[in-house]
């Protein structure tokens, strides 16, 4: 399928939420991509032709939403898969990049040991916004030794300000939206 | 491979992290497990396995472990993959269940049309330990009018209490400890 084609179909499938979480805005639901087995293995072939693209050798994926695709896409291609996880849910010898919320900072971690010198990674998540937890995510990456080969996501958010944030890494999403007005 | 082999060969990839997430407690740490790509797909297989021989229709994943393994598995399998997650995060109509925790009670949600009348539902995760979650969740997908075909993980803590609560289900799981003194 052409790119343009496969966008159509992928949105068919997303469900739009509105005032969730809050009033006003309008919730991108992948549930219901998730729930349709046709949806689910569309979006994940995409996001696997971009991981192979890319020559990565391992995925990084962002809790939890990103685990689903993460953990298909490095069955897929017989890749590590590291997880990337909200503050005290990784037991062993962490790493730690604050992010900006809309009002104050939160934290995600990764293991020490999960990346290696010379690796290359591509970031695994849903949905690109601010790109803050991206950017964290790569941040850990590289400092670990790791090159971020890429991020790769399901849904664009256009309208919020990622792209200067992100402007040294390859992007790439499946599908995008310019207004979350509910 | 034979099933007592698959046991072995998973047990080598499973980290074992004293004193977490309290003291005197060992952790059974399964990112080891998934960031070597034999090591991963091994489980997914023996759990795919599983969920095949059950004629399940639907995985019901449970947050966060599970995520990863839910949707490798309904990748291979072409299968509708259901989150369940916790109190606040599925944006629209849920159902919910309360469990027990050591001190007071935590609750699991399904959105209500993720199961319809007469889906086989496998519900993944990656651990067993006092199935009070795996209950829960047992008894949301009734609710919904679907059955429990099995239920899958990666390890079981056969010295927690959870046979007696699992008792009416079909469990599977790929590796067994008897113990979780640090």
């Amino acid at each position: 399928m052409k790119a343009a084609k496969i966008m159509d179909e992928i949105k068919k499938y997303i469900r739009e939420v509105p005032n969730f979480p809050k009033p006003g805005i309008l919730f991108y639901d992948i549930t219901t991509l998730m729930q349709d087995s046709i949806g689910f293995r569309l979006a994940v072939s995409s996001m696997e032709k971009y991981v192979s693209s890319r020559g990565a050798t391992k995925i990084a994926a962002i809790e939890s939403r990103g685990f689903f695709f993460g953990g298909a896409i490095a069955d897929r291609l017989g890749l590590s898969m590291v997880p990337v996880r909200k503050p005290g849910k990784l037991p062993s010898e962490t790493i730690s990049e604050e992010y900006d919320l809309e009002y104050g900072t939160d934290k995600l971690e990764m293991h020490k040991d999960a990346i290696n010198d010379g690796d290359r990674v591509v970031i695994v998540d849903d949905l690109i916004a601010t790109g803050g937890t991206l950017e964290a995510t790569c941040n850990m990456v590289q400092r670990l030794g790791g090159e971020v080969a890429g991020i790769s996501t399901v849904i664009d958010l256009s309208f919020l300000p990622w792209r200067e944030k992100l402007a040294a890494y390859d992007v790439n999403y499946l599908i995008s939206y310019d207004s979350e007005e509910a």
